[in-house]
């Protein structure tokens, strides 16, 4: 199945879904909850086969698509889990890099992403996104891949001039993540260490790699950051970006105002953002 | 105003309330709001005065400390806030050092600190905290101060042997953070960097130092973080902590099973909790 999280253009009220050729069918009028992080905390998703034969309730022109999940409890990003990305900012340090994204510096499929006004290095990562769909901790690696309720695209904006080697300033600015379209069960994804994973900037292929290239696995990954938190329902797995991104190539290519980025990740779908630079500084 | 967080211990139900010498005024009750994060959403802390003159309805014995704030949507940690702490650490960046610590691994006045049974070098780090009162993004230095809820005493306990550079793996295992006991308004702490600062381990002073030795003043560190995310009700910035940390010594002073840890700053009080170690690798 394919999750989308959204709001109703019409009656601004919030919903989700499951996206099929058709159309889609509005779980949260037929189930009568209508947020995707308070059925996930009390349902797998897999249930929402019951609905997967209903007729299409909505197009996508009915809809705006919110992030993949608007408030996850925890957003982690893995920095460096490339072998190019690494030898490209000189990483060396066999731990996971890990730092925090809040809820509020995301958008969905076709939002606008803001340019921070104070940025001259707004930088893309396209990342394939883990969201967990059980509560755990201490999750052994070999039965982790049980905890994922399914995959997503990101598009991790960083604020380069901002990031320094802790990374918090630099990823948490307004509307510089993109995290979508939708969900994707793991049924319909397969092997997640054996994905195709491409960025475009407005068409162009800057970043080609396949997440057979990680360096440290998601079952790895999910069992690392477990063992010093609790992963609940919604949580974010940011498993890092390929190599090719702005930053490291000469000269630099950093996103500017009406440029495109598209993040296209196999057997998941393609995530497409335009970019827009911010007023003024106090954006 | 000296506002606590609790649960009432024979009930097992939440409140806060107003903390002086005859007892507490259970607020939660009188208000009907017994959630001190929703509180601050709607309301300024000032007009708790209305509650003040009440007779107390509880005593110390009577209740449970929570965490100061037990959800805030935030809690932004500074490193190497302190001259002595950066030459303990060899830190030189000019920007603030920040990190992320998840609301999950907060503990009350003399709640158990947790050590990981994973670490062999869990230390101490006593630290000023802000609560932050009122929503902005941009706030000018000058401004930041009427930004403040009040303020409180924090607990930083850091996993260095998984802290890294980027910090998250070493601030966010359960119960590592003890913030309390209270939080105090600004009307009773004055000048925020003018307040005696000190961590006892088992009676031992380990940390000496005032808030005038901040490198980044509680102004500029809110300036700062608003220029990239808005700062909500109830987050909090955890200040920084002196030199006299553990891991900096010859030889290294850790925490262990049985520790008693302190952290008082001069106007606020005195945050005392004991340390237990983790009975098994799953904690």
């Amino acid at each position: 199945m394919k999750i989308v999280n959204f709001t109703l253009s019409k009656e601004h009220t919030k919903s989700f879904g499951i996206f099929q050729t058709d159309g889609i069918i509005d779980v949260g009028r037929h189930s009568g909850c209508r947020d995707i992080n308070e059925f996930m905390a009390h349902h797998q998703l897999d249930e929402l086969q019951r609905y997967a034969q209903l007729p299409a309730d909505l197009q996508l022109s009915d809809i705006s698509f919110l992030p993949v999940i608007d408030r996850p409890g925890k957003i982690f990003g893995v920095g460096m889990n490339y072998a190019e990305k690494r030898k490209e900012f000189n990483e060396t340090s066999d731990a996971p890099t890990l730092f925090v994204r809040f809820a509020d510096s995301q958008v969905g499929h076709n939002g606008i992403i803001i340019k921070p006004a104070s940025s001259s290095q707004f930088d893309y990562e396209g990342e394939l996104a883990i969201i967990i769909g059980r509560t755990g901790r201490n999750i052994p690696a070999e039965d982790a891949l049980d905890f994922i309720a399914g995959y997503s695209c990101y598009m991790d904006g960083s604020v380069r001039d901002w990031q320094h080697k802790w990374y918090t300033a630099g990823k948490n600015w307004p509307a510089t993540g993109a995290f979508g379209p939708w969900l994707v069960t793991p049924d319909e994804v397969g092997d997640p260490q054996n994905l195709s994973i491409k960025t475009w900037l407005n068409d162009r292929l800057v970043q080609n790699d396949t997440t057979a290239n990680m360096v440290h696995s998601i079952p790895q990954m999910i069992a690392y950051i477990s063992t010093f938190t609790q992963l609940s329902p919604g949580d974010v797995i940011m498993t890092g970006s390929p190599g090719g991104v702005g930053k490291s190539r000469v000269p630099p290519l950093y996103l500017n105002d009406n440029d495109t980025i598209e993040v296209e990740i196999e057997n998941i779908g393609r995530l497409t953002n335009k970019i827009q630079a911010a007023a003024s500084a106090a954006a």
